[in-house]
């Protein structure tokens, strides 16, 4: 028997009704089995401040401690002005730091998207990519799961109904949870 | 006799010993005859939220004027995790807002970074560089700036002493201004 | 009456029937008045090498000549492995060289693609934008133009149909000209 | 005892004296135990066509014969334009073609960079790393090697002199068999 997998998943929105928020919830529905996922519902954080770095917010200590308790992440992301938000950078700096308390390093991880447009949020992934390089999250690299017409896609209740995107990010978490088990070495 | 030209700074960090704050204010020293500079101090601002952008904080309505008064922009970034920082995306993406009233529309930028390591900074001036096709600042190409080993280039009173930054800044500055004449067909 | 503008346009592809060619020859029926098209059909270059780069052979020395008597310069572009393709990367590497006879020095620009998924080649575009920057090519924010489903958007004759890519691919010709016009003070 | 890694190395110039080239030589003296180094000195290859991709040139198919063969793959880039050469993106083209038959699925890799520039290359580093999701290479995140002032790291022979860029790339290349290793559950 395998040995469980838990995953915290961040939406990178803070709207109640983000489309994105509605895709991670989307994903504690299609699991692979062994997995669970933490799905942490991002706070309006203060701004990242070097100055506060050594003795942050309690929200920060807390939501440090939930990546650190997981076996893997997972990023679900708008895309705002052809890049990540700037809510889900800060939470991204905020647990990189300080210098040695990096919550991130060493993860395994996998990135999707939603957006309104046909590109599906494509732009926003990679630059978050280029960010986990140096916070060494080791990420999948397939499927790339970028769910376009987000207005489409989720019925008015927030349900994911396009059916070839429930397919795709199942099989994104399958990969995740097949790539965290091969890292460990189970 | 040239038009002046008013450039809006802001500097990508909360510390305020900042070496892009210091980098922002070195500017104020640095510009060519008929420029001034607004030097933003960015604040903690809220995170973006899309339910609070058409009744936006006081603090960003200001930030927005602000922008909105100059005849150019200008950022100096530093370098987290391989980009920009969260809390400079996030001014970024507040004055962007709500659809129709993008601050930033049109107007000519330059970007600068400071960072401690060798390449300055640059990771993130091009991830900025991307934000700004969607939001329609027309950047200066050259000179790029990058102050490296920015620990050795400012004394202990946050003054820029590096000669070469300074006369690259000088530049940076001087084509800022040609551009928004050219632009604006001064 | 407005002096008229020549653009040089390339597509970044050997392929005869490739869609990105098909959309530069598109370009030719939707200039706007006043603009005329120099369609450059990217020949099998070799490979761009320093040893060779102050005595290139004829075909580069050609491409360089029509570059430089072209007021503005159209890319067109396949996206490649989620970048440009090395093909046109190595023309654009010749055109460059030798240091101080850069051909696309201070040319205004505009990016294209086609791509047959859904996100049209956009990642393609901003691998290319960072390129310019060094270049000095001055590109045109918007529209973005990139054509997804491209084996629909063609006919079996390689014409353009899809009239939405239509009327896009018009704007942003006409945007170039335009910016062509300001930056040289027409 | 462990297995032996084979690494297929590949550097992205055609210049007989490019560093690029020379700092591929040195991987070669800087190998842990057990790992071997094929140091593909890259020739003038056509320019990818995918008319010819079902039949490729023989120098394709030798050199996707020695890529597969490898356990692993390892690029040494220079930076042209603020990117990878075009001659470089074209051999990972033609290797990932036709559709199905990608040479580079499922290798470890690492990336590596030399420039005469103060940033040593790294702009191209991360334009290759987006190729790569794609490509489904599992790149290394550390050690970030990138050789600045490449014309003092070498002697007039090619021989890298710079001894921290020694032991930056002697721990770049133990992290890739050790991640090989670990990939492929030795």
């Amino acid at each position: 028997m395998s040995r469980p997998v838990s995953i915290f998943g961040i939406a990178g929105s803070l709207r109640a009704k983000s489309y994105n928020r509605a895709a991670l919830r989307a994903c504690g529905d299609l699991l692979p089995e062994g997995a669970t996922l933490d799905a942490y519902m991002l706070p309006d954080l203060p701004g990242f401040n070097e100055e506060r770095e050594k003795e942050p917010p309690a929200e920060i200590v807390d939501m440090k401690k939930r990546i650190r308790a997981a076996d893997a992440v997972l990023f679900v992301t708008p895309e705002y002005n052809l890049s990540m938000p700037g809510v889900l950078k800060n939470a991204i700096d905020w647990a990189s730091r300080p210098y040695g308390d990096n919550a991130w390093a060493g993860k395994p991880g996998a990135i999707m998207s939603a957006s309104m447009g046909s590109a599906g949020g494509v732009r926003a992934q990679y630059h978050l990519r280029q960010c986990f390089v140096f916070l060494d999250v080791k990420l999948v690299n397939a499927p790339e799961v970028a769910i376009p017409a987000a207005h489409k896609a989720f019925d008015a209740d927030g349900k994911l109904v396009n059916e070839m995107s429930r397919k795709f990010i199942a099989q994104l978490l399958e990969n995740l949870v097949a790539w965290t088990r091969k890292l460990r070495g189970d």
